[in-house]
Order: structure tokens, then sequence, then C-alpha cells
């Protein structure tokens, strides 16, 4: 031990993608429910107490994956036109979602029983939806928006939400032509106006 | 017992209530996680075996009470437009989740433990969404949608699933004006025609 202890960021980086890999190895063998700090630290060969002190609890296992996932370069589709980054954001979404064992599901659920995750997960998905800003700045360029002022947050929610209402909320079997027809109906009601930002709140929030 | 046992129903009722009344309060005392039989069976005053007996676990108690739920005298709203019902049903929804501790979430995040409550779930939302068919129909009929071929449970979807994004899953405050402008998004697109059936799917579905 203590010789390893020498080596501390090659032991660290090592012990962290074997532990990494365990997750992945347990949620496909046992689902969400069946991730537990004692399967993952055999699943690995690494020493129980290692894990607990490194990660405390599944939820800090999952935070770190998580912000391991977001360290990974990732760039939002561009595809030349909005409806179409809209629909290819929701294919990548339905992918992660239909994958058996989902990480994306896991996160979720863990989300569920560890504030810890929860708050990663969020944090997570807010560096996302300020990455796709670009997709409503470019649309507005090309004309397909008719205003600047389009809350990108609220058209992404609208266009993503009802992928996971459907497969996660309400377990349905994945519709493949529901990635297009959620990103068509955002798509849509941006262009009609629904996510304009009314002129005053969008002098506000340039003032705070 | 025995006394007791001779009158079932009204035993099973009475049991019923206090297990029900046992439920609400554990979950407004404890949060989901504290969610147990034994803590229902305890605050409730009934036996331990007679609460796993009949309801086997918390997810068979929630089913019990989703499914008890169901059977409300429930009307989807009628406020004379599309447009507003969808408002006042979003409005609805929001009530719901920001309920501390909101039995909604409580039950979706029993439905990632247990299938029973998973399925439970599905069939009362299933009921709910054809119980707003009727909002469609209206639209129609008063010339707000430009054709009869609408798919409600995907508009209905659209206009209701950013509420449980943002709430359940993203955990955001909640926001007072997203009712309303999930609701305005969703019959946006759907004036639009992002929710009309296909022809031939329409001919289809009515001879299958």
């Amino acid at each position: 031990m203590k010789t390893l202890d020498r080596r501390p960021g090659g032991r660290t980086a090592r012990v962290r993608a074997q532990v990494f890999d365990a997750v992945r190895a347990e949620l496909a063998a046992h689902g969400h429910e069946g991730l537990t700090m004692e399967g993952v630290a055999t699943r690995a060969g690494v020493h129980r107490a290692t894990v607990y002190r490194r990660w405390r609890d599944v939820g800090g296992l999952l935070v770190d994956l998580i912000d391991t996932a977001g360290e990974i370069e990732w760039q939002p589709p561009d595809t030349g036109s909005l409806r179409g980054d809209l629909a290819a954001l929701n294919q990548e979404i339905q992918e992660s979602l239909v994958l058996e064992p989902s990480f994306a599901v896991a996160l979720i659920v863990a989300s569920f029983h560890s504030e810890q995750a929860a708050r990663a997960q969020t944090r997570l998905w807010a560096a996302r939806y300020a990455q796709c800003e670009i997709l409503v700045e470019r649309a507005f360029a090309c004309g397909e928006l008719p205003t600047p002022h389009t809350d990108a947050r609220i058209l992404l929610i609208t266009a993503m939400a009802p992928l996971y209402h459907q497969m996660v909320l309400l377990r349905a079997d994945p519709d493949p032509r529901l990635p297009e027809r959620a990103a068509e109906a955002a798509y849509l009601a941006a262009v009609a106006g629904a996510f304009s930002v009314r002129h005053e709140e969008s002098a506000r929030s340039r003032h705070s």
C-alpha cells in the first residue's frame, strides 16, 4: 500500500477508472436498484473503505460520473436549421434513454435519493442549456426566428421534456418519431413567439 | 380480532382509511425516503403483518392510493378555450407538485422502485389523457384547431411535460408563469399543425 501511495496520481486515476467501470457494469447487471457501494467495491477489486472514503455513497459516485460526463467535449448539433438541431438533440437524448441500462435514467433515479446527485445533475443540465443558446442565436441570425429575444432554456425544455416524460415517467416504448415531432412542436411554438421574452424583461436582465 | 373479522367491510374500510392517513402523515414528516411499511403501520396503529399482507410493500400502498385517486370524480377543465383549458390543467399540476410534501412527486419516486406503482401511475395518467380528449374535440368544434385529426395525447404531454421537467427533474423553483407559458406553447404548436395525425394514420387506427 505504501508503495502505491507514493504514486498518488497514478493510483488515484487507476482506482477511479476501475470504480467507474464497476459502476457501469453493476448498473448493467442489476439496474438502478442493485447499485450499491459494496457491489461496486467488490467488482472493482478496491477496498470498500477506499470507495466510501472517496465517494461516501452511491450518490457521490454518480456525481463524480456526471461531472466526468460534463467534462467531455460536447458540442450542440449544427444541422443548418433550428428545427434540425432540436431534432438531432432529441435523437441524442432518446438514444441515451433507451440504452439498457440507461445511465441517464440511473442518474435521474439517484437524484431522488441524493441531494449531491440532484445538484450535480441540475448543474450538468444547466451547462448544456447554456451551450445550446447558440442554436437560438443562429436561428435568429438566419431568419428562422422572428425575434432575438427568445428564452432558449424554455424552448429547449419544451423540445426535450416530452421525451423524458414519455420514456422516464410514463415508461412508454420508444416512439421513433417522437424526437422529431417534439422538436417540430417546440420549433413551431418558437416561430409563433411562444418563448419570446417581453421587452421589459430582457431590459431588466441586461441590467441585473 | 374474531369479533372485528365478522364485520370485514367495516374493519377493512377503517384500516384502509387509517393506513392511508398514516401514509400521508409519514410523507409529510419524513419525505419520500422516510416512507416505510413499519412507519406506516406504527402510525396507523395497525399490525405490521396486516399492512404487509394487504399491501406487500410501499409500492403496493401507493398503488392503492393512486387507484383511489383515480376513482375520484375528476373532470377536465372547461374554460371556453383550448388555451385556457391547458393553462388550467397546468395550474392544477403545478399546485400538486409544489405541495410539501408532494404526493405526486412521492408517486413518481415510488414508481422507480416498484413495478406495481409504475404500472398504476401509467394507468392513472392514461385515464387522464383519455378524459382530456374532449378538450381537443371541443377546440375543433369551435374552430380553434384547424383539423379534427389532432393527437390529443402528445398535445397534452407537450403542454404538461415542461412542468414535470422543471420541478421534478430539475428541482427548479416554481415559476408562476410556467403553467400558462407551457400551455400557450403547446396551443400555438397545435394550431400550427404540430400534432396533426396524418390521414393514412388516422385511417389505419379507425380500421384496427
